[in-house]
């Protein structure tokens, strides 16, 4: 929506392409401290003002999936479920999905005790016990980040061992308050309104029930990114490559927020891509000649 | 604020150092448009929002200007006009200014006409005609993205040409409502409350009134990092270089926002380097074991 928001100011007719709703991962989260200028503001609220701000900028909207993409003579047909779309110039914002365990009640309790991003949700459990689940880098750097000012964080993963940097292990077995438990597979959740305890099944099948009121499963993201694959560039995990500039190897597409590889996927950054990737996807329409 | 934002919610001690005032040059700007979620707001209400935001968090906050900086023992020195403060990390913010023509009533008539950033300030200007001075990159893509939405374009260069890309050079002068002047020096600006002229000098020494209700000076930007510089590479141009992790060659100082090397300066492109600064600076005092 900021990529709308800066072609649209630039006065470029734009069309937004959305398959479920407006707002992504964000608009579900039921509460966001970190996006600046906003002590406390609902995830949809945010996105509503998002959208709000384009449509009275005049952009099209369509609440349609994109199938695939080719560029012909300079021109992109957008191919989605319903019709084809022709454009100059594309910015894809696909954004990304945390990866979920599958089990009972992980949906249900989603925002509710169970998390995906600590950065973002950690604070509101200062001073308490929280759970992580996840045996990579993120999930270390969470531990911690959530050790600093959790009063104990117990990191469970699925293996004998973690898979991240060795620094960062260290780092980890070295935090008092971190209490780690390997060989251990969650299997359900348990709670009503709120998340109140984990089941988690050992290596030799038996199973026990982990009382906690927050965790946090670290244990990957998904992008979906494969109508664009023969367009950009697209690394091991999905991501679509590309820098700062938000640009792909073809000309005139370009990329933003977290479908891309990126440092770190925030509201806040993701607007910074939204209008990098619109400022130079004006640039390259005016040089090429339209306006 | 968002690398403070960033760092308070991941419960560090923070000290935010500033030289003038809150929020820098954003805080001049009467009106913003272009930050997500807020159809219009003033630029010192977006600032003063953050610092609350922030206050509530517990910043520590000082007037002071930082003279210099060194690392002993793993410690940041940082030495302003009145203390010498300890970190065991440093986010370098320090913004950068627009080059100012220096004429009379420049400072008057800034934001009453006179402009610096044309992505920010030319949309209020749509369908009118506005006056443009510079002779490089900038200018030319500025010139090129006004002329979409403006009447006309009065280009006015100082020297006989231009000194930006061959293919922007080439695509300015194909457009049909961009009027260049080359060999033109202003001298002075004209109007009490708003612009209402320029006064430009000719190469002959002959002077003329050009008639015009809003200026964009498109001649550079001034970053002012001379107080890194022992501690992190500077471009020519004056910036703290930096890729979009916003880490420099010591560890531990990190930069973000107008200040470092980077692809577009707007508050949405601040905000994302101050989520990703602080985070990474977190993430370097949790490895060393500061919690």
């Amino acid at each position: 929506m900021t990529a709308c928001l800066y072609a649209l100011r630039n006065n470029k007719k734009v069309l937004l392409l959305e398959r479920e709703a407006i707002g992504g991962q964000i608009a579900k989260s039921p509460k966001v401290e970190n996006y600046p200028t906003r002590k406390v503001v609902s995830g949809a609220e945010l996105s509503d003002q998002m959208f709000e701000q384009i449509l009275e900028l005049g952009v099209d909207f369509e609440l349609e999936e994109v199938k695939g993409i080719e560029k012909v003579d300079g021109i992109f047909n957008v191919t989605t479920d319903y019709n084809i779309h022709q454009a100059k110039s594309v910015v894809v914002a696909t954004g990304a999905k945390p990866r979920m365990l599958g089990i009972e009640n992980e949906e249900k309790l989603l925002g509710k005790g169970v998390y995906y991003c600590a950065i973002c949700d950690g604070p509101f459990y200062a001073g308490k016990e929280v759970t992580l689940i996840g045996d990579a880098n993120s999930a270390l750097q969470y531990a911690l980040m959530l050790a600093g000012y959790c009063k104990k964080v117990h990191l469970m993963t699925l293996f004998d061992g973690f898979f991240g940097e060795k620094s960062l292990q260290d780092a980890v077995r070295k935090t008092a308050n971190i209490e780690i438990m390997h060989n251990v597979k969650a299997t359900s959740f348990k709670g009503d309104e709120h998340l109140e305890s984990i089941i988690f099944q050992k290596k030799d099948g038996s199973v026990f029930e982990h009382k906690t009121e927050a965790v946090f499963v670290a244990i990957g993201q998904v992008p979906d990114n494969k109508a664009f694959e023969k367009m950009a560039e697209i690394d091991k995990q999905g991501y679509l490559v590309s820098s700062e500039a938000c640009k792909t190897q073809t000309l005139g597409l370009f990329v933003a927020g977290d479908c891309r590889t990126k440092e770190i996927r925030q509201v806040a950054t993701a607007v910074s891509d939204g209008a990098i990737a619109a400022t130079n996807a004006c640039k390259y329409l005016d040089k090429i000649g339209v306006n």
